[in-house]
């Protein structure tokens, strides 16, 4: 059993209109010094083998193909 | 200026409906091998100070409040 986490987020210079309404609503929870906020994804996968490498290029093929658009996002696999 | 990755997921045994279809939508590409896909939310803040401690704690606070819902959520905050 393989655990692996991507992370999602959006590249620089997409604009986030979720990341500016959570700054909004910090702002009105009297939250001071937020400069930025950003949100992304993330997804925690089970891989049922343990062939790390076949692993890591399978999420991969995942993250181009359904996990990410990576027009606007990008993404990065972490094996844990 | 303090960056920090805050990962907001769901606990254990909260159902997922967003992580099955993920799953069958994975199962449906011709992905094998895959025993559980969870989704969950990160949040990439910015502060604008850099007092570490202060910027956790906030952060913390800001978790509580307005990121997670404590209930059905685990969350974890990084400095970067």
């Amino acid at each position: 059993m393989i655990k692996a986490r991507v992370i999602v987020t959006l590249k620089n210079g997409v604009l986030d209109p979720q990341g500016k309404a959570i700054e909004g609503a910090l702002s009105a929870l009297s939250f001071s010094g937020v400069d930025q906020v950003r949100q992304g994804k993330v997804f925690d996968i089970a891989i049922e083998h343990d062939d790390k490498a076949k692993a890591e290029a399978d999420i991969n093929a995942m993250c181009e193909k359904l996990l990410a658009n990576t027009v606007i996002e990008d993404y990065k696999v972490e094996l844990v």
